[in-house]
């Protein structure tokens, strides 16, 4: 007689983004008049940059002759998307990755709930609170996590690092000792970063306590500041405790287009097995490798011509994120993010919890953010909004935010 | 101090196929002039057909502009596409699917290693032998299959359906009674099927054991048969035992492309839970969907054109599989399949082992081919070889093995 995985039992409610998603829609059936804005899920809006429609193109096109037709892809990836990643995302900026350490995938959301299945279920996890859900919600699924506690919105066997207002938002080094140490910088929710100083000080710890480091890069593109690291190998000892996860979804738009990638390097051993070895197992095995046309389209954005254009993609979206946090801080919110990353945290306002500031926004100003508390228990009270929006709908969203009661 | 999961350690070699390719490279790095010709791993070699890449080309320009622009796919997967698949692949067959039991996905081979997830790990696996080796792996690295010996290459907590030519080929129903059962028709490697009252006769017993069957259809669109199946909801009682896989792979040339979906009836259920609501659970959270232009390539794939385009291709590969069998034939060789699979599966000569002969046609013939061995036990001294080169190829390397001492 067949049995279900009950770890999935024990799962609270739907994927976040989901029931946000079914919210929305409900809201916007019951009152079709209403001009919904999004700044919920962080959902890119503007239209792919021409070099990589050119790409795209000159792909298809080659798909259609006998003779550059490609069918299945190399197990890690191509190669000319690879070696361009290793030379401009590492080598030019004096981190020591090479091309044979970066598996090409789909995603950094399929890469970031994949990663845990390389390691033995008895592993402990870390994770910032609150941040991304998919970290938890893959290990919950895989029976890491322990019981769910409903009142406390928390798992027995995890251990959350708490980003609040008084660390500004960067976890600390958790009293007890991690396995695997989930990091998001620039993070999802909250925007916020941390220096290059502090991010040595989690690769130390990492490197004498035998932990390793899940370090999700995917909003590296939105760094403005200097002394905020793009990748965690920059920081010394990276390679013999961390694993990176990038993503062309934020920087060149690709959340339709999916495509990602995760550095594993050839230093990185547990218990004497090298990771290289089991990730590159499971992506043979598992997965058969992200479209050849993508792949291109990933190579353009390396281009002198893609880097130029989605430059000034990155920097449209993060004249929006201004125009939120300046208008929210007119309005008289709490808020913080948005200059580092597209994201902006927002203390609720008159105590509210994080879903009731989501249903009295969606009712008063017909915007959907996405409520803090799906973050983690430390997100509650709080709220996310996305600066990938269009420029019209995010001034409109932000002028109705001002033109609201609270 | 992190773990890393030991089910790994225990698997044998590397991927069937990495292998395959890796030996491939280094014979032809070792005989630089020698015209090595690839009947290994299923990859199709024909270009796309002309509907599939218009439609890629207009969903390519949709994304450069922002009113047409898509960001992240809905869950399931694009509408338009589940639509089509529920009405041309199921409801037009008189099989009882609709557009919300269908999940658009990268292709089968990832669904194919993934659906074990949503099954507790207590399940013991039925598989046939030889198959597909993602049914098996998959359930390795989860631990489900119990300790391999290397001597029977064979897994302790596996129950094996010997395929032989005995019985065509065709899994019977095993002594002991299994909770999850991989079944795939027609088959790969050894390109056999089963009859309607065959396969009502697994889903008969699937329900009376309370079993669940795995059935991955990706070869359907090579059926040529009046009898033989194209989906398990052609049987009665299919909607509460089985899930079924579908690639687009081989019927429409998407090795490179990355296109599939899989099947979860609304009335599965496991233990009283619904199995539809598990998997969109883990597609909702571990996921983020195929990519829009290649969803609309898929649509294409159902236009009166794109039908009328694929028709001929997989003709073409057909009219490959008969040369070779016919040629294999007439050189004294034991054949089966390629008649409603694009697979020919013949029996080496003289008691070669399949690793053997594989060496021994590289050399002799430079023809890469696959080991049975590879695909089960039941696969030593078989040897698999594909239909999906090209014409002017397969010619080729037939008389290459007509010529070939033995």
């Amino acid at each position: 007689m067949v049995k279900v995985n009950d770890n999935y039992l024990k799962l609270p409610g739907s994927y976040l983004f989901s029931t946000v998603g079914r919210k929305q829609r409900e809201y916007q059936a019951a009152h079709p008049q209403a001009k919904v804005i999004r700044l919920s899920i962080g959902d890119v809006t503007q239209p792919l940059a021409p070099a990589i429609l050119d790409a795209l193109h000159k792909a298809v096109d080659e798909m259609g002759n006998a003779e550059t037709f490609r069918g299945y892809a190399p197990d890690l990836g191509y190669e000319f998307l690879r070696n361009v990643i290793a030379e401009q995302d590492y080598k030019a900026k004096g981190c020591d990755i090479s091309a044979d350490e970066i598996f090409v995938s789909d995603g950094a959301k399929s890469d970031s709930a994949n990663i845990q299945e390389i390691f033995s279920l008895d592993n402990k996890i870390a994770v910032g609170d609150p941040v991304y859900p998919v970290y938890v919600d893959s290990n919950a699924m895989a029976g890491r996590t322990g019981s769910y506690d409903k009142n406390t919105e928390t798992w027995s066997n995890v251990i959350y690092m708490p980003c609040t207002a008084a660390n500004h938002f960067a976890p600390e080094i958790p009293k007890e000792t991690p396995d695997l140490i989930y990091l998001c910088f620039p993070n999802n929710p909250t925007g916020a970063t941390v220096s290059k100083t502090q991010l040595q000080e989690w690769v130390d710890y990492a490197n004498k306590v035998g932990a390793v480091i899940i370090y999700d890069a995917a909003y590296e593109a939105y760094i403005s500041e200097p002394d905020v690291p793009h990748s965690i190998y920059e920081c010394e000892g990276a390679r013999t405790c961390a694993i990176e996860l990038r993503s062309f979804s934020k920087n060149a738009g690709f959340t339709g287009v999916r495509l990602g990638f995760t550095v594993v390097p050839k230093d990185l051993k547990a218990e004497g097995v090298a990771l290289h070895g089991l990730w590159a197992r499971r992506h043979g095995t598992k997965y058969n490798g992200a479209p050849y046309i993508i792949q291109r389209a990933g190579e353009a954005v390396y281009s002198p011509e893609g880097r130029d254009q989605l430059k000034k993609q990155v920097a449209y979206y993060m004249n929006n994120a201004k125009y939120i946090y300046d208008g929210l801080k007119e309005a008289g919110y709490t808020v913080s993010g948005g200059v580092n990353a597209p994201y902006i945290w927002l203390e609720t306002p008159n105590g509210m919890t994080s879903w009731e500031f989501f249903d009295y926004l969606l009712e008063h100003a017909n915007v959907v953010g996405t409520p803090g508390s799906g973050f983690g228990p430390s997100g509650e009270h709080y709220f996310r909004l996305t600066a990938f929006g269009s420029y019209e709908n995010t001034v409109e969203a932000v002028d109705r935010i001002k033109a609201m009661k609270i």
